[in-house]
Parts: structure tokens; sequence; C-alpha cells
């Protein structure tokens, strides 16, 4: 299926807990590395600092085990369900959106 | 809360079906997009087409109630929590991540 890259020749991914359905974190894909995501069954992004593929987890052993990828409509974005081994985000939270912009009512 | 916007001034923003869970879409914000969005609790993406800002449903009536807002660890990606109106996708599928990838086991 044929992939609509950014300028800079990526996809954002969105990662969900597939069991919580709690939204963990956004990275960003190559398609090499959407390649390896699919083939190997574990998450790999592309490291827009470091400039190169990320396999997440690979050294901290947190890595996300992946249950299903879909494309959007537009084909410009990437959603990935996933179990994580550990924290996903590098502050040791469960997800990186911990940090409340409005309050959730109710 | 200072903002981490990419090199078009924009985050990525993503939406979740609050009552569900289900990842609905992914747009774009600029500050002024996620201004409107926190002072009216509807959902405003800036259009990377149209180069202007989109109040989401204002013409199909299928606008995104919001419930909750989360910025993430870097500053840089949007978590909107919200009710839709309506379909969120164009197709009129309820969300646009309806082509799989890979397939969910078991």
């Amino acid at each position: 299926m044929e992939l609509k890259l950014d300028s800079n020749g990526l996809l954002p991914a969105i990662i969900q807990d597939d069991k919580t359905g709690e939204v963990l974190m956004l990275g960003y894909m190559n398609p090499e590395s959407l390649k390896l995501t699919l083939e190997s069954g574990e998450v790999w992004f592309y490291s827009r600092s470091r400039q190169e593929l990320w396999h997440k987890g690979a050294t901290s052993g947190n890595r996300l085990m992946v249950k299903g990828v879909w494309l959007d409509c537009d084909r410009d974005t990437v959603l990935v369900k996933a179990e994580a081994m550990g924290p996903v985000c590098h502050t040791g939270n469960p997800t990186c959106f911990f940090q409340p912009l409005a309050k959730e009512p109710g």
C-alpha cells in the first residue's frame, strides 16, 4: 500500500496499549522502520534527533510487541496497537501523555 | 506551558474517543488552534492543505467535543479525548484507521 510521507520522509506512528486502549506515545517511522515493525513484530521508529533507525526498547528492555497495525485514510499516519514490556516514556511514566492541559470532567 | 512546534509551526494532535478509547484520527494544530480547542471545548485543527484554521465538523456537523487534553513529555504532541458528534473520517468511517497492515492476532 502506497504511503504518503511527510517532507522528511516520515510518518507519525501512534502507539496504543492493546489491552487498556491507553495512548502511550507518538513516534515517527520511515518506510524501513515500518517494514521492520511489520516483519519483526516489535516496534521500530526512525529517530529524528539521532537520524537513525530506533528499535524501541532495545537498550531499556521496554520493547513494544506489535498486536496490530493500521494505516489511516490518507495513508500518512500509522496506528500500532502493542503490548509494552515496561514504561514507554523516558521519564518512567507508563505513557508520554501525563501532562493535562484541560481537566477531564466528571 | 511551552510547546515544541515542528518546522511548520505545528503539533500533531491525536484524537481518541473518550468513551471507547478508539483512536479516531490525527490532525495538526498550531498554537492558535490549540488555544481555540481549550477555550471553546471543541476541536480546532490547522489544515495543512488549506493553510487555515479548521473547526472540525463546522460544515458536516461532526464536531469533536473536548473531554480532556494532554501534552506529551517532549511537549511536541497533543492527545485529545473527545466525544464525536458523528463519523470522524471523510470516508464516513467512525475512525480514520480502518486499513489494517497487520492482522490483530487472536
